[in-house]
């Protein structure tokens, strides 16, 4: 709760960090009555049936789920805790809201990788928003460590713009007949990035993968390329995202819309806090 | 070349280290000069097409090839080096041959995981040893950091004896046609792990990443418990493994043995330093 220049949460040392790093740790944790309820929530969470939740390639395992800030009422409440949406106006700069929100699951000994990718130009391409003027919050509900698969970055990278070049076609293996937009959801990348430019950028900023126990939150760049390995271990390594974006900012495709679960049109600002 | 009790080359902390722990990093590297011709030789090995190789599921990466050590003369000589063969007698306890040599390559964004296994209960089934009294060596050909899928062991799991309780049937997509030891060699472990059995030796007894710069000599147990993950980073991460079996403990299964290359029956010892 430093207050310093025009930030109210972050010190500015994080904001900069974040400006400079494409991420940033916050230090501590969310509240502990905070973590206990989402928590409790989780598992219904994960449980519900529906066209929000992404199985893994196995088709048994939850991968991820959609828009829980919309279906239930524990993170639509941690989705206004100071630390969250204050700290997401720390970083841009003016009212926010949140675009899109999940859970991702990433199950012991199952869950699969994220291949390299970045963020934004999937918001840009499929909901038009106009800059990557957005931020992710990851709330991890388990520790991360060296062994569950945890998302890896390549520092400073956000500063490279959009990188993407391949643009898959059609849907992966399973989903034949789901609707367009869950190619943007599965273990393949719709917008996918070179090897070479990868490499290119790892050798010359190389890797970090931010850890920390429960209850931590990473504030990660739209535009910054990360990718995580599979879950090989025991332990679980659930994170609840939430993508901050400024009210200025709104998504633009009124044509296509995807479903108000990925994209939200409701801009309304966050009440910070309450 | 540390002379302590019966041991020549490792300390009596490191051979008891194995001991406890199941596996020890040996200290400082490899001779840069042996690493030198080691490097240059691993193309033409990891090139040359033959039953000797096995490939990712991708079908156009390579993952491993066996027996450089009967092909290579480099292999060959490397094997015999004090650091190798002397520190695999000093974990043994009497002299020593090669029963099998592989390189694994994990290459950059590609190379696939290793499931949960222990290596043993395939040279006791397969080949007839019966006791698990055999030392990995593996000798890192890149650096071995978090993000290019470096071997994870838990440690101490080698005084657990077999835990495999899971005899996978028939082999694997792509390989129909193959002769029955290729089930032995790829990602799907023909003898697996019971993810409970994992978890709870997990939950007691921790995981580990042993990690270092090429040159480095990591030996481990043939009973511990260990998988690694994909490499999802640009850095490739080659290991050549030599497999050291005591004199006295040979393949015993003379009815339908394994071809030389993965199972040695030629036990002659092998004259350390030259």
């Amino acid at each position: 709760m430093e207050m310093t220049g025009s930030t109210t949460v972050l010190s500015a040392e994080a904001v900069t960090a974040y400006h400079r790093d494409g991420y940033v740790l916050a230090p501590g944790r969310l509240p502990a009555v905070a973590m206990t309820r989402l928590s409790a929530a989780v598992p219904a969470i994960l449980d519900e049936d529906s066209a929000r939740r992404i199985m893994e390639r196995d088709g048994v395992t939850v991968r991820s789920v959609y828009g829980p800030h919309l279906a239930d009422q524990t993170v639509a409440s941690l989705s206004r805790l100071t630390e969250l949406a204050g700290a997401a106006m720390d970083l841009i700069g003016e009212p926010v809201y949140v675009h899109q929100s999940k859970v991702n699951v990433k199950a012991p000994f199952v869950g699969d990788q994220w291949q390299w990718h970045q963020d934004y130009i999937y918001w840009l391409q499929d909901d038009g928003i106009r800059e990557p003027n957005l931020v992710n919050a990851a709330v991890f509900l388990d520790e991360v460590n060296e062994f569950n698969g945890p998302l890896t970055f390549v520092p400073g990278s956000h500063d490279q713009g959009v990188l993407a070049a391949v643009e898959k076609e059609g849907l992966p293996i399973g989903y034949e007949d789901a609707p367009q937009w869950v190619s943007t959801l599965t273990a393949d990348e719709k917008y996918g990035v070179r090897h070479d430019v990868i490499e290119r950028l790892v050798r010359s900023r190389g890797l970090v993968s931010p850890k920390g126990p429960a209850g931590s939150v990473l504030f990660f760049h739209p535009n910054i390329l990360h990718a995580s390995s599979q879950n090989i271990s025991p332990f679980g390594r659930r994170t609840l995202i939430l993508v901050y974006n400024g009210v200025s900012n709104p998504a633009t495709n009124t044509e296509n819309p995807r479903p108000e679960f990925l994209a939200a049109r409701d801009t309304t600002p966050i009440a910070v806090g309450e």
